[in-house]
């Protein structure tokens, strides 16, 4: 049997997953392309899967649509041949030395970059504050390359967040380009146990989550642009605390 | 007199613009939004200005839309209330210390991202290969920040870019994640003059410019991700380099 109607109630509930609403309300959501799907069958997370040939890849649930079934279901201009319908994982404790707290980073494309970065780095987990992009959002999924996959991702706020990780140890780190230590000169050996804050491509961290840094960071430049893309930034920084 | 008619000749040749073709074709392009417009003015680049509002911003010609012409010359969502029309600026030699060479990139955010960290890191000059986005996509202007403007890009025959480099007694740098030296650990006194080359998104950089690199470098990452975003990897080169 291959699913060829949009009013199919399969379907019908999968294209409500393109809402953080239902997302939310059914603790799924789906990704598309062979990779994607992959990296979810590995994490076991994917449920079932809804492609377009007949050759079956994951022992899930496998359901036929038509070309024009999926091309609906895509997100993107260029539809992939399978999609796969995920349940969410959920973390309650912050665990791990190496912590990093993105704060209202709206940039779907961003997200995506800094998730790769931070498990390239071994960042040990993942805090998105309220007012982040949800990391369920397609293009963050897709700009992850399946590597949300690799790393313990959790939803926080962020202000009691940071008071509980202050108890137990961690520096809490900022950045600041005026104030702050210049990266290339920084001593690491204080730094065993922290949580890196990285704030809003347009505005920065929110005050009142700067005011709780105990040390900020100064990523040093030959020419003092207004800043750099925050992906670009978080990853430097990343990149020099693993060194 | 304010223009509401997209039969205008002049809006006419505006929206041309929105394809590579015609700004090649005419040498010219046009940003969004005041900052841009600000950046193009201070660079020398800016030719005149279309605007909604009467005040006057820039000794230019003015000439005043409507906001329903405005919103049809807007390339996002949100339109802005004014656009510069600039003069592209062309470059015939190779000038500098550090340059960056960029083979095939393709995402317009990537390009800006990169323009906008190679500014910060102090590089001279870069060179866009045959088949890279166009430098005046509105997408890679608007992700630039206005930084393209404070940099001398050229678009170049990357080997033919690279055999005159060498000549000239430039270090051409590659990356390369299985043979590459360590970053954490090159030696910097080599590197006075040289050229780093950076490669498209899915493919890297081609095997025939791969081939004539004289080192090759590789991010040290504590997880093997399949690969950093190229604008990340490129940030971080250019940061490690210029310390």
């Amino acid at each position: 049997m291959i699913i060829t109607s949009l009013e199919n109630e399969k379907i019908k509930k999968l294209l409500k997953l393109q809402k953080k609403k239902y997302r939310d309300l059914e603790d799924m959501y789906y990704v598309e392309g062979f990779h994607l799907v992959e990296e979810a069958y590995k994490a076991g997370v994917l449920l079932e899967v809804f492609q377009v040939d007949e050759e079956v890849f994951f022992d899930v649930s496998t359901t036929l649509v038509s070309d024009g079934i999926m091309k609906k279901l895509a997100t993107t201009d260029t539809p992939t041949n399978i999609i796969g319908v995920c349940r969410k994982r959920h973390y309650d404790k912050i665990e791990g030395n190496h912590i990093l707290l993105l704060d209202e980073i709206q940039d779907p494309g961003n997200l995506g970059t800094i998730i790769r970065s931070a498990v390239a780095f071994g960042v040990d987990m993942i805090l998105l504050s309220e007012n982040t992009v949800d990391l369920y959002n397609s293009k963050v999924l897709r700009a992850t390359q399946g590597l949300y996959c690799h790393i313990p991702i959790m939803n926080v706020v962020a202000k009691e967040s940071i008071l509980s990780l202050k108890k137990n140890g961690y520096v809490i780190c900022g950045t600041d380009v005026l104030k702050g230590k210049d990266l290339y000169t920084i001593d690491k050996s204080d730094l065993t146990k922290y949580c890196l804050i990285m704030g809003n491509e347009g505005n920065g961290v929110r005050t009142e989550i700067k005011n709780m840094c105990d040390v900020n960071f100064y990523i040093p430049m030959k020419n003092l642009v207004e800043s750099l893309n925050v992906g670009v930034a978080c990853s430097i920084l990343l990149y020099e605390l693993g060194r």
